[in-house]
Order: C-alpha cells, then sequence, then structure tokens
C-alpha cells in the first residue's frame, strides 16, 4: 500500500471551467435554493417531498403525518452536504442560517440516545432496527454523517458533526459481534463509507471498525436478511422486495469472495466505494484485490459507454455480461456518482491513474446528462437511444423519462448530483507527500501545501477544444507534478516551460518535475473524434459504432437530424469535421458533423407493417452534440450508437 | 352479413400433409398419451401438474391438497378436447376409455348446482365467485364447455355434454342483468366463444344471450372489477394483480368502444373471438365493425412477422403501435392460437378471405413453433431472436427459454397446440349453402355434402416447395370452389382439367366453378423467397430485412452459420438459392441459402469493451430454415430478421 491521497481543501479549488464552471455556479447560484423550496414543499408542479415538514413533526414542532418514502430524510443531507461544498468553496453565505437552522431541526428529531431517522421516530418506534432489508436506517444516517462531516469542514462548526457523532456512537453500540450487539447490517450500503470519513476527521477508530465489521460481517451464513424476512414474512415498503434476492444488495457472500459488479448499482458501489477506503485505511490487501477484481469486472463486462451502470431497468441492477442494451437499461445518475466514488477511491488505493478514465466517463457523461443546463430539471434513468412514442407505460421503456423531471418520488439523484457538482474540486485534484496529482483536465485555480511547499496552479483546458491543457504552477520549493494520462491521449507532446520535454509515464501518470518559482506545462494529448465499438459480445452494439472526442461520448439528436434515426448509418470511418459550437448550449464544445446515409424502404405505404423490401439509401448530413447536453432543446429522438456501413 | 360458415365435419378430413401431417399424427401416437401421463403425474422430470389428482380430490375419491394454479383443471379439458379432435378423425381409438373415465370423475367432481372447479369446490367453497378478475372459474367453465361440445361431436355421448350444460345453466342463472343475478363478467375471457358453440350445438338461446352479456357487460361504468378488487383489497392469486390496469384484461371500456388491441393479448383475442361470432349469431353490425378495427390495429400495427402478438415479456400483453422487440418479446403460444380463432371467425363473418393470410402467418411460424418435432417439448415464449446467455435471470430476457420445455407451471401452451393440430382440418376447408372453400394449403382429403351435392377432395400441396397446388374435386351437382388467393401469390397461374383458366377474385378468393363429375384444380402461386421489410415505425427492424417464403418465415440459426449471429449481414437483396432440405428437420422444405458477410472489429482485442473501432467485412455463406422448425437440433443462437446492406 503507498500512502494515501490526501485531499485538496475544496476551499482552495477555483472551478473556472467553460463547461464545468456553468454547473458550478448554478448551484450555488440556483439549485440550491431551488431544492430548498422542494424540499418545504413551495414548488406548485413539483412532487411534494414533506422532507423539511417530517423533520418539524419529528422535533414536535409540527403535528401532522410523516410522509414520503421511508429515506426521504436523505434529500436534506444530500442538499446540506451540497451546501457545505458550496460554503467551503466561499460560495452561498446566504445559505449558511437555513443550514444552521434545519440543523437545529436536525437535533431536535434527533431522539436522547442519538437515534435519528424521521420515519422510525414519528411512524414505528417500536420497529427500529427491525427491517435492515428496506427501512434503510443505516443508509440514512450515512447520508446524514456525511453532511455532517462536510459541514464541520466547510464551517468549522461542530453541533451537526455532534449530532453525527452520537448517532454514529449509537450505531456502534446497536451493531456487531460482542454479545447483546445485533448482527445486521445495512440494506443500503451507505454508513460504511460515511463510518470512514467520520473516523478520518475524529481519530476515533470505533467508526473504522464498524464500517470493517458491517463488510466482513454482510452476507455471512447463516443469512442474516434471509432469517429477518422470514420472521417479518415479506415485504414491507418496496414491492420490488417481493421477490428479493440476496444479490440484490449483495449480501449473498461475504464481499471480500465477490468477483462480479452483481445487483442493485448504486449498493454495490458505495459497498465498494467503502471496500476500497478500508482497504487503505486497514491495508487490507486481499481487501483491495477483490475491489481490482470487482472493479475489472464492472469496467469490461458490465458498463455503458458513458459510464452508465446498473442495465437492467427493472430493478435499477446489473445482470449479466455484455447485457448493454441501449433502450431499456435504467444506469441510474446516482450509479454513475457512485463509479466515480469507487474510481476515486481505486486510484487511491492504487496509485494507478487509470481508474480516473472511468470516473472521467462516468462524469462528462452519465453524470452530467442528469442535469439540464438551467439546472432544475434531472434525469434518474440515463438511456443511450430513445423514441419518446415508446417511453411509454407496458412498454421496456417504461421507466424512462424522455425529458428530464422537476422531481422524483425516490428522488436521490437531483441531491447527489449537486454535492457532486459542488465537491469537484476533489476529483481534479488529489495530494501525497511527494507530489501534487491532477486527475482530471478541468479548468481551475488551486493552490496547497505539500510538506511546507506553498504551490499554486492555474490550469486552463481546452481537452474538449484541441486537447490543450495548460498548467501553471508557481511553488516555493521543486515538487514533482504527476499528471494522468488519459486513455485518449495519443502521440501526446508535453512541454515545459516552452520546452518539449521527455517524461516517464508511471501508472498511468506523467511525472514531471519542476524547480521552484513558477512553471508552465503544457500538454497536447491529440485528442481528436474517433469512432469507437464494442465488444462483439454486446450484440445491442455489434455493427455500430459511437463517436467521442477525449472523455466526451457523443450523440445525435432529433432536433438536429430529423426523425427516424434508426433508419440513419455512417459509414464505418466517416471523416468528422468539428463546426461551431450551438448556441444553445454551453461549453463551447464543437459540434461534430459528418456525411452518412438513411436507409429507407421504398415499398412500403405506411399503412403497411411488413411487406417486400425495397431498401434504399438517400445521402444526410448529420451533427452530434455531446451526450451530457442532450434533450436541453426540446423532447425528441436521441441515439449514441449509429449503425455502421462498412 | 353473409350466410355463416359451416365447418366440415373433422372425421371427413385426413391431413396427408409432408409437415403438418407429422404433427397430426404425433397427437393421436404419442402426444395425447405423453400429456395424459403428465396430466397423471407420472412423468418423473416434468413439473407435477396435480391435475387429475385435483378431480379426484374433488369428486372425494382421494383426500389431499389440491394443488396447482387456480385454472389447472383447463390441462385436462384442452387435453379432452384434443382426444375428441383425434376421435372425431378416427384415431386415437385407444384414448376414448380413458376419456370417458376421466368425464366420469369430473361428474363426480361436479356439484349438485352445476358448479364445477376443483379449487374452489375444494379449498374456498365460501369464495366462489368472489374473484372474478383472477379467479378463472369463467376461463376454466369455458374451456370445459368447449371440450364437451367437441366430445360430443365425436362421439355423440352426452354424458359431458350435460356437465357442460348444467354448469353452463348455473352460469346462465347466476350472471346477468335481471334482479338477483350478479353483473360480473371473466376476468380471463373464454366463457363467451364456449356458450356460443355450446349454443350453436343445442340450439338453447340462453347460453348465446349470456355470452353477449358478458361482452355488453364488460368495462361499464361503475366498474365490477374496479369495485371487486377494493372490496377484497388487493390481488389474491397473481402477483401481477398488485398493479392490476383494466386495460390488462379490457374491462377499461365496453369492448364495443374498443379500437386497439390492448392488454393481456390471449384474453383479447379469445374475446374477440367471442364478439365475431356474436356478430354472426346476432347479426350485430356494429360489434363486427368494432372487430375490424381491433384487427386493422393488430395486424397492421402490434403484431410480429410470425404472427406473434403480446410485445411485452412484463405481462404477457400488447404495449403500444410498433413497439415490437425481437428478444425481449412475449408472443405466447396460446396468443397465436387465439389469433387463428379470431381470424377464423373474421372471414366467417365478413366472407373475407384476407383474414386466412394472417390465421395462415400465425399457424406456420409462431403456433407450429411451439411444439418441437419429436411433440414432448413446447415453447410458451417464442422470441425473434435469441442468444441463450442472456436469456437468464434479471435480464429483459430472463423469462424467453432458449430451449422447448417439458411442461410449465402455467402450462395452457403444450394442451392449447394439441387441441390446435388435432382440429387442424376446421380451418383448412369451411362451406356454406353456395360453395367449398379453401383457406389453407395443406394436404388433405375431405368430403362434405353442400345441399345434396356431395363433394370430396384431395389436395396435394407443394406450397412450401414449388407452390404448387393440386385439387382434385369430384361432386355429384356442379358447384364453386373459392380458394384463397394468399398474400405472397404473384402472378399465379391456373388451371382446370388442364386448361388454363381465368377466373374472378373476389374478396381474396378465387372462384372457380367446376362442373358434376371429377375435375382437377392446378395453382401456381408463383411463391418465390422473398426479402421482407417492417415498416419504419418498427425501430427494432430498421435496416433489417427477413426471409420469407410463402407463409414461412425463415430464421438463421448458430448451428448453421455460427455463434454472434449480430455480426452478420446480408446484401439488400441477395439471390437465394434452394438447397436441399435438412435431413434432421421435417417437411421436406427447402433450405434457403445465400451469400452475407460478418462485419467484425479487428482491433478490440476479447477483454476489451470499448475501443477504437476496426470494422472489416468477411464473406460468408449463410443457411436460413423455417422458423416453426428452429431449435430442435440443440441450444443455440437464432435470428429471424437479419440486418441489410444497402
Amino acid at each position: 500500500m503507498g500512502k494515501q491521497f490526501k485531499q485538496l481543501k475544496l476551499r482552495n479549488i477555483e472551478i473556472t471551467d467553460e463547461l464545468f464552471g456553468e454547473y458550478v455556479k448554478k448551484v450555488s447560484e440556483k439549485i440550491i435554493s431551488h431544492q430548498w423550496k422542494i424540499l418545504n414543499d413551495q414548488l406548485d408542479d413539483a412532487e411534494p417531498t414533506y422532507c423539511i415538514q417530517n423533520f418539524r413533526i419529528a422535533a414536535q414542532k409540527e403535528s401532522g403525518q410523516r410522509k414520503g418514502v421511508v429515506f426521504q430524510d436523505t434529500d436534506l443531507y444530500k442538499w446540506l452536504e451540497a451546501v457545505a461544498y458550496c460554503l467551503a468553496a466561499g460560495k452561498g453565505k446566504e445559505y449558511e442560517p437555513l443550514a444552521d437552522e434545519v440543523i437545529d431541526l436536525i437535533a431536535m428529531a434527533q431522539e436522547g440516545d442519538g437515534y435519528l431517522n424521521t420515519y422510525y421516530t414519528v411512524i414505528a418506534p417500536q420497529k427500529k432496527w427491525s427491517n435492515l432489508v428496506e427501512g434503510h436506517e443505516l443508509y440514512t444516517s450515512g447520508h446524514m454523517i456525511e453532511a455532517a462531516v462536510a459541514y464541520y469542514q466547510a464551517t468549522k462548526k461542530e453541533k451537526f458533526l455532534n449530532i453525527a457523532k452520537k448517532n454514529a456512537d449509537l450505531i456502534c453500540k446497536v451493531f456487531g459481534v460482542k454479545e447483546g450487539q445485533m448482527r445486521g447490517y445495512p440494506g443500503h450500503q451507505e454508513i460504511e463509507l460515511a463510518l470512514v470519513k467520520l473516523y478520518r476527521i475524529t481519530g476515533c477508530r470505533p467508526y473504522l471498525e464498524t464500517a470493517n465489521y458491517f463488510i466482513e460481517e454482510r452476507g455471512k451464513t447463516p443469512n442474516y436478511f434471509v432469517n429477518e424476512i422470514e420472521a417479518r414474512g415479506g415485504y414491507e415498503f418496496f414491492s420490488e422486495f417481493d421477490d428479493y434476492d440476496l444479490e440484490y444488495s449483495q449480501a449473498h457472500i461475504e464481499p471480500i469472495r465477490q468477483t462480479k459488479a452483481e445487483g442493485h448499482a448504486v449498493r454495490e458501489m458505495y459497498m465498494c466505494a467503502a471496500m476500497a477506503d478500508l482497504a487503505e485505511e486497514l491495508e487490507n490487501k486481499e481487501l483491495s484485490n477483490t475491489c481490482s477484481t470487482i472493479w475489472d469486472n464492472l469496467v469490461n463486462r458490465r458498463m455503458y459507454i458513458t459510464g452508465g451502470i446498473g442495465s437492467s431497468g427493472f430493478r435499477e441492477r446489473f445482470t449479466t455480461d455484455y447485457d448493454l442494451p441501449n433502450n431499456t437499461n435504467y444506469s441510474e445518475t446516482c450509479a454513475s456518482i457512485g463509479l466515480m466514488m469507487f474510481g476515486q477511491r481505486m486510484a487511491s488505493v492504487t496509485k494507478n491513474a487509470k481508474y480516473y478514465d472511468t470516473v472521467e466517463r462516468a462524469l462528462y457523461n452519465t453524470v452530467l446528462a442528469g442535469i439540464n443546463i438551467e439546472g432544475d430539471r434531472y434525469f434518474y434513468v440515463n438511456p443511450l437511444e430513445v423514441v419518446p412514442e415508446f417511453c411509454t407505460e407496458h412498454t421496456y421503456m417504461d421507466h424512462v423519462k424522455p425529458i428530464r423531471q422537476k422531481w422524483f418520488s425516490v428522488s436521490c439523484c437531483p441531491t447527489n448530483v449537486a454535492r457532486t457538482i459542488a465537491s469537484l474540486g476533489q476529483y481534479i485534484y488529489a495530494q501525497d507527500e511527494e507530489a501534487l496529482y491532477i486527475h482530471l483536465f478541468i479548468s481551475s485555480k488551486a493552490k496547497t501545501v505539500i510538506e511546507d511547499n506553498e504551490i499554486e496552479v492555474n490550469m486552463k483546458s481546452k481537452l474538449l477544444q484541441n486537447g490543450c491543457i495548460t498548467i501553471q504552477v508557481h511553488a516555493t520549493k521543486s515538487t514533482s507534478i504527476k499528471i494522468r494520462r488519459p486513455h485518449y491521449a495519443v502521440d501526446e507532446i508535453l512541454w515545459v516551460n516552452g520546452e518539449k520535454a521527455k517524461v516517464s509515464v508511471e501508472k498511468g501518470y506523467l511525472i514531471i518535475h519542476i524547480g521552484a518559482g513558477s512553471s508552465e506545462i503544457k500538454i497536447d494529448f491529440g485528442v481528436k473524434a474517433k469512432w469507437i465499438a464494442a465488444n462483439k459480445n454486446v450484440r445491442e452494439d455489434a455493427g455500430k459504432v459511437a463517436l467521442m472526442k477525449g472523455p466526451l461520448v457523443y450523440c445525435l439528436e432529433e432536433v438536429d437530424n430529423e426523425k427516424y434515426l434508426s433508419e440513419v448509418y455512417v459509414e464505418a470511418n466517416a471523416n468528422v469535421v468539428e463546426v461551431e459550437p450551438m448556441k444553445a448550449l454551453v461549453g463551447n464544445i464543437p459540434t461534430l458533423s459528418f456525411e452518412g446515409i438513411r436507409i429507407k424502404n421504398k415499398h412500403l405505404d405506411e399503412n403497411q407493417l411488413y411487406g417486400v423490401s425495397g431498401l434504399e439509401k438517400v445521402g444526410t448530413n448529420l451533427q452530434a452534440i455531446p451526450y451530457c447536453l442532450w434533450n436541453n432543446r426540446g423532447e425528441g429522438e436521441m441515439t449514441i450508437w449509429q449503425k455502421a456501413r462498412v
């Protein structure tokens, strides 16, 4: 095990990026206040969340019925986490009083022993910890703890952290292998990574040990969940648990013996992220090997080109190797956020930059697609191909929304996107005792101190335009900068202070040594639009190509290319021309243009379902835009994979 | 309304066909005895049915628990119906004592008031008629009545018919609009068409009136089902009724106002068949127009090229226009049998031959695919494209079995296929006062009397080989023969007694007048293999072609063409060569051979999921066999729609 990556402080990172800067700005200027209204049910045309109201009821400040899903509290916690990241970055100061006030409310909703959950406190106090499979108590606590840690880091105020510690202390007391403790573990993982965060900030080892207990105990025989369900006699909250299988929540065998990405995708990602954390903290090589094995299965067999995961629309879950349908998939936004979290931690455990190829893939495509440019509408499900008229009841696309929604009845994604964008800096940079690491090429300014060396960085990225990155560094002493060499780099050219430099590549990093004072690193990654194909086992993509440029997956939209995108073919290596970015979109990213054909049937009349084939081809000019920006110009067809003519 | 078609008596039809003859023979020689063993749980390696045992328990000849699904009795009834058709055709005499014995058992299981249903009699006598949505009592009675009518027609024995009449009398008493009657109707339609059959054989008008009542009452507001479910507080038998919608059982509006094929496909077909019957019997033009409207929606928007219907794998149901996925569909064998029934009746109501194009499509493709050549394994689900490794838990193909099964826990299809094949003659011929009708070109001998004119026919069909049909007719008087002109006929040539004849075509029939004595009609329909395309709204088939010859849809199988059929492309109008029939298959049907290409990716290594495209083409020779014969040579990939290269 190497030395741990340390995060740079968010307050020391300023995102100046043409693309991400837009969204980061939206978080503090619009999204947080917009979501606050939703949490308070102040938006007439969004589904009520009852979120704040539930806390008021639990705090006995209001009477009435506690409503919403059992884990409704987490919307507030993720919102608070996003607020914390904004405050840390010196933005959204106006939300701090709101946050403090709602933290007071949370404190009042907490029970004397530290228990905190509006559902169980109000509705079923006698049933606490009795339905770990579905009840989401530990999951909810996990999000609370993450928010509290972030809020403490941002504000140094201890009130929320103390709520979290009190709750975590209770959990550490209730769960474990000692006599009198419950041998249970969460139905939806999340508490594990939260307890690691709490351990890291408090140094209090029981948090780490309980996190590790939850992973070690999970899936053991006799199976806790089997016994719990048997005792209860069936599902209580969610009808999908009617035919619950242990794989769904990765409780079929102990996690350390798992080899594939199985079950509910978000559960799997949160668990794997925690496992990587524990492997690092406990220097558990076996656990880190398990993480690698699952990772390899995930990214080489079960991931979409967009970094979307969980290909089944039925249970938001993984299915089997290479089952990657483009129009019926789930690919939940939260699952790709989980993939970013897992990848970030794998890079930390292994000190290998390759994991950030996937973090970047998920971020630039599925995660960013999860929110519209305006910042007030969201995708929960992220298909790679949409024909709106089939996204209707009873088809296999009935879970797919062809336009982003204001909110959802299970609304994990909107606040998750907000907290991820608000904390984006942590994915761009990292440091250890020896070097500053640059993982993502998102324009930003950062400063940090490494072993008394004060380092300032100003990265100007044209990755999405010409593939060139300029990094101005000022350091008080000489230092190493380790820059991730992305998977799409081709014959990259690197200049240090204007001179071409030959640098070594180690574990995916370009290693650059610079002296004290100011230096300028410039890299041309040779980024060009490329036609990508999928493994032949992915039957859905056979004979198809997708257009990528750098980390961006491109797509065709009806608004630019007319209806019936299913008729469209491209020559297998069609020449791609970069044209002006579309005005209605953001990020100043070139539109990609190329010639294609449409195959039409000249014999069939409109009302005929089948008839003698008379296929003929008609030339057409096609325009592709980044997938992450689709559906910002109205409802219509969209496709990423295009049929290739060879 | 024209005069009704009359069925020819099955005893007067002998199937001599190279293809269907094989299956007809199998029914009496093997299938009936095989299924009898299954109904008696005498096959060790098939799922137990408890079917006969349930009747023994209901008849108080045995104690124990009544088991199986609530409509388990229908397996026996459909078996008896198949036995009846065999006996009518002078075959399977050895089953008559078995049938008589089991009819005695049925009589003993019937209650004093005529009630007959092993589930409710044994398990829940106090709940009779209380769960029409799920309970299948009327559905079960319907199959019993159909069997009893067939058995009476075959044997002239009245015992079973009397059981049926007694049960039907009870139903007519219980249901209706008079005071004291229940205003309910069946959750699964079937009783309606059975009561029409019973009316036709008994002349007893209340049977017809109650059948009509069930159609007229259905879907009225206030809705019977809504009230029933509310009173019960949820589903009782089938978890899919947890989120039951009225469209599922076509109870959302009155059938006469329905315009689209909606809901569960078998329910819809059985209802439509009954509606067409009633339109004919009651000369109800409005009802027949409704049938036409639903039919048009069905065959022009919601039917597979194979005559498969019900494109959703989730609820065996219709979804939306043009939603016809090839690998995740249901296309239940029973639904296509229902489509044959509906089409047969529409032809009778309208005297238009076009409906038999669809009857033939369903029969030659999906229905025949429902059973293996050996006659002991069945498909319930009939996909158009299969990759076995994806037909697994959690994928959207998890309901698809890549090989035929011995039996099913819900096993409607095997006995349904048996009774359909055993009664095949009724689909080939019909008559009215003026003419003999030939609807299908299945080699057979038939005789009948039309208004004192004794007519004998010997049809020798080479439809699947060279498209030529020879029909020898002997009639005591001059007569008209109306021969369906199938949709695939091209510039057909017709000879009567060796002379080329020009004949008129009316409503899809070639009308041939022959004199008394012997005549020979010969028709060359100009049948050739043709590449067929689908409507552009069927996105799944865009840019694809399917090979048909006459009524047969062809497919590629892995065993003949290697794995990864998804790589295969054909030139849009590839020249098709007919080669020798495959020895392992039946029917002496030519294999179709043509050149294609495989598109392979030369850049990607086996473990890489995505990579820069390097598609290249490799020539390949392809062999296609009739879809109905697929999966008779082991498990493997199969596809009907092939990618076209234009």
